[in-house]
C-alpha cells in the first residue's frame, strides 16, 4: 500500500493550524504541567474517546464519549500503552481490584461493537485482571458465546443481582466497568451497588447533557488558550441551546431559528476575521444521547422552517427511542483532512484511558462532504488507525509534522476529557452517587 | 535482514523453561494482583534495569541497576511507553515538579553512555518537563556541548550548589534525577538538599551491596514461587558472601574457596535433580559496584588458589578505583540464548520506569561463551532491542511464544525491582535520608 498512513490536510489554510500547533509545541512543558495540576484537582474519568474535527484553521472536539467503543480500531502497536494505562488507572482508583465485570451495550447485532468489547476485555486481561462480560440483555437467560468476524469469541453472561452486589455464575467482581452509555436510562440492576461502578451511572446519557459538557469545555478552552496565547475560538466550537423543542409539533422552532441565525452571524464575523473563504454552518443535535441520531446541518436559519416530515421524524428520535426534546446548536467545524486518491473525508477520534492518550483512529468516509457528520446511524466508515502515538511531540521538526499533529490531537482531546472530569465532579456533588465513594 | 528479531533458545532443555513460562501464564491475573499489592506496600524506585540470564531450565536476574544506562538501546517503538511511565511515576511521587536536573555519570568519553543520557533527557522532555543536564565533572567550568555519533548534541552544565539547593545558570530544578551510581562515593554537593533527589543517594553503590539485594530477592522469589507453584531455585541464583577479602595479600582466600566448594556441591545436586548435563559454575564479583569489573568465573574451588598476579590485580580494583574488599559468590546462570548464524550469546536486559516494564534489549556478544559475563569493562556488545513489549502475554499461544517469553522477562525483572524497592525502604528506615521526605 503506497498510501500515506496519515490523512492529508487539504485546506490551503494551513497557516492558522500551524499557528495552533506551533503554540502547543512552544508551550509543551507548560501545557503538561498545567494538565498535571488539573488532573490533581479533578481526576480523569476511567476512559473516554473524543471526536475531533480538523479544519486546518481550527481544531476542536465535537463529541466526548465516556463509554468508548471502537477499541478494535486502534493500532495494535499501541496496545502496550493501553495495558499500562489500565494498570495505572486501576492502581490509582481501586488498587485492590482483581475481578472486573464489563457491562457492554445491548447491541448484539453490531459486530463492530462486539469486536470492540472483545478487544477491551483482552486489554484488561493482559493488564492482569480477571474479566468477564456481564450483559444487561433482558432476554439472555444463560451464557451465550458469539463468534466474531475476527475469529475471536465473546462470552456474554447474564448479569445477576444478589443483594447489593452484581455477579455472574461463580464470579463475584470487585469492579463494574460500564461500557454502556445508559441512553435507555439507569438500569435498576446497577443502582445502589456496594461494588464500585466506573464510570459512575450519573455519567450516562440519562443524566448527561452535551451543553453541560461544552459549558465546562468553554471555560477550560479559555484558560488553556490564555496559557498558550491563542484565540480560544481556534479550539472551541461555539454552541447555544434553547428550551424545549418538539420537531413534530413545530414547537420551539422560532427560537431555534433565531439562535441559529445569531450563531451563523457571529461565525461569519469570525470567518472574515481569519480570512476563511467558506460558508459557516451549524449542527443541531440532541442535547442528550449519542450515535449521531437526530443530527442536522444548517447553513441558513430558513432551512429550519422548511423541514419535511421525514426530517422532522428523524430529529424527533434518538437512540433507544428517546424523544429529542432538548437540542444543542453547535458551530460546525469543517473536516479538511482527506485520505487516499478519492480524498475521502477523515475525522480523528482520540482514545484516552485515565488521562493518558493511548491512541486513536480516523473515521474515513468516501461519501461525505467536509461539513457532514461522519458518525451517523448505520453509517459505515473505514477506520484508519493512528500511525503514531500522541505523546511524542518533536520540537526539532515542523509544527505540522506527523508526531506534532498527533500531539495536538492529544492535547485537544485531553481538554475535552478534562471537561468531562469536571462534569463528573459536578454530578458527584449534586447526586451524591453512592458508587462514587472513596 | 532475514534474521529473526528474537534470539533462539538453543538448549534442548526447553522443558523446564516452558515449565516456568506456562506457570507464569496460568497465574497471570494472580501475579499482577500480587505485584499491585507489593507496590502498594513498597513503592518501586524511579527506574531500574535488570540483567537476566536465560538458561532454558532457569531464568534469573544477575544484576539490578538503579541508575540505568542504555536507554539508547531500547526499541523506539516503545518510547511512548517510556514517556507514559515517566509521567506516571512523577505524578505519583512528586506531581508538582516542572523542572528536572539530570545528573549523569562522569564518563564523558563513553559515547554510548552519552547517547543514553541524551535519549533519557529526550524522553523526560517529551513527558512534559523542562530538563537539563547537571554535571558533577570537577573540571567543567562552563557549559559544554558534546556532539554525539547519532548527530544529537548534549549540553553538559556544571551543577552548582546554592545554600540547600543545586541549580544551573537560570535554572532552579524541582527534582534532582540521579543517573550516577555513586561508585565514587556520595558527592558533598548533593548532601542535605531541600530538593527531592531520586533515586535517593543511599541507593548508590557507596551504600548498597549486591548481597543485600539478593537477600531481599531470595525472600521475594520464595513467596513468588509459592504463588505460581514452582521451585524457587528456577528463578533465584544461589549466593553466598564471606568476610573481608584481600586478593593481593591472599587474605580470606581459604574462606572463599570453602564457600565456592560448598556452592558448587549444592549446584551439582540441583543440576542432577533436573537432569542438566552441564557443569555448574560460580561467579565471584565485588559486593559493591557495577560495570563488571572484578568479575571471575570458577568451576572448581582450586582455581582460586591458582590465580596469577594479573588476575589478582584485576579482582582488586573496581570502578573509580574502589578496592574490592567484599565479594559475593553467585551461582552462575548459563545464557543459552543465541542470535544469528554465528550463535552469539545473548543476555536480556529489562528496563523499568516506576514498576512498569518499558522495554529492553539483548546484549549480543560473539566472542563469549554461555557461561561468561557479557558486561565487562571495555566490552563491546551489540544491542538488539526487544521486538515486543513485555506486557502483552498471550495465553492463546504457546508458553514459549515471543510475547510470553518477553512477559516472563518482565515478571522476573519486576521481582528484582521489588527487591531493590525493599532495599530502598530498609535504607530509608536506617539512614533517615532527608531527600526521602513525603
Amino acid at each position: 500500500m503506497s498510501l500515506s498512513t496519515v490523512p492529508h490536510l487539504t485546506t490551503a489554510l494551513t497557516g492558522p493550524l500551524q499557528h495552533i500547533e506551533s503554540h502547543l509545541l512552544d508551550h509543551q512543558a507548560e501545557i503538561e504541567h498545567w494538565f498535571r495540576s488539573q488532573w490533581l484537582a479533578t481526576p480523569a474519568p476511567f476512559y473516554g474517546s473524543v471526536d475531533l474535527r480538523n479544519a486546518g484553521f481550527k481544531l476542536a472536539p465535537v463529541d466526548t464519549n465516556l463509554f468508548p467503543a471502537g477499541f478494535n480500531n486502534l493500532n495494535e502497536a499501541f496496545h502496550p500503552l493501553c495495558v499500562q494505562a489500565i494498570q495505572s488507572v486501576i492502581e490509582r482508583v481501586c488498587p485492590r481490584v482483581a475481578r472486573i465485570v464489563l457491562v457492554p451495550e445491548n447491541h448484539t447485532r453490531n459486530r463492530f461493537y462486539l469486536e470492540s468489547v472483545a478487544t477491551l476485555a483482552g486489554l484488561i486481561a493482559r493488564a492482569g485482571f480477571e474479566v468477564r462480560i456481564g450483559s444487561l440483555l433482558p432476554d439472555l437467560a444463560s451464557p451465550q458465546t458469539i463468534t466474531l468476524d475476527s475469529g475471536r469469541s465473546l462470552l456474554l453472561e447474564p448479569l445477576q443481582r444478589r443483594g447489593n452486589r452484581v455477579c455472574l455464575d461463580n464470579f463475584d467482581p470487585c469492579l463494574v466497568l460500564l461500557n454502556n452509555d445508559l441512553s435507555g436510562g439507569r438500569p435498576a440492576l446497577l443502582e445502589g451497588l456496594e461494588q464500585r461502578v466506573l464510570p459512575p451511572l450519573a455519567l450516562g446519557w440519562s443524566n448527561r447533557l452535551k451543553s453541560g459538557h461544552f459549558t465546562q469545555y468553554r471555560a477550560i478552552a479559555e484558560a488553556f488558550a490564555n496559557l498558550v496565547e491563542i484565540d480560544p475560538w481556534l479550539i472551541d466550537p461555539i454552541f447555544r441551546n434553547c428550551g424545549e423543542i418538539d420537531f413534530m409539533q413545530r414547537e420551539g422552532e422560532e427560537c431555534l431559528a433565531h439562535h441559529t441565525s445569531l450563531m451563523l452571524n457571529s461565525l461569519r464575523d469570525k470567518y472574515r476575521e481569519y480570512g476563511i473563504d467558506h460558508d459557516p454552518f451549524v449542527v443541531i443535535k440532541a442535547d442528550a444521547g449519542t450515535y449521531g441520531m437526530g443530527v442536522m446541518t444548517v447553513t441558513d436559519a430558513d432551512q429550519l422552517h422548511a423541514l419535511n416530515r421525514k426530517q422532522r421524524t428523524r430529529m424527533s428520535s434518538a437512540k433507544e427511542g428517546m424523544a429529542v426534546s432538548h437540542v444543542i446548536l453547535q458551530e460546525g467545524v469543517y473536516s479538511f483532512e482527506t485520505w487516499g486518491p478519492q480524498e475521502a473525508v477523515a475525522e480523528p477520534v482520540v482514545y484516552l484511558i485515565d488521562h493518558f492518550v493511548v491512541g486513536g483512529f480516523y473515521r474515513v468516509h468516501k461519501g461525505r462532504g467536509p461539513n457532514e457528520n461522519l458518525n451517523a446511524p448505520g453509517m459505515h466508515f473505514e477506520p484508519l488507525a493512528f500511525a503514531d502515538s500522541c505523546n511524542l511531540p518533536d520540537a526539532s521538526r515542523a509544527p505540522d509534522a506527523e508526531p506534532n499533529r498527533f500531539y495536538a490531537y492529544g492535547v485537544i482531546a485531553r481538554l475535552a476529557l478534562l471537561a468531562a472530569a469536571r462534569e463528573a465532579a459536578a454530578v458527584a456533588e449534586t447526586h451524591l452517587d453512592p458508587t462514587e465513594g472513596g
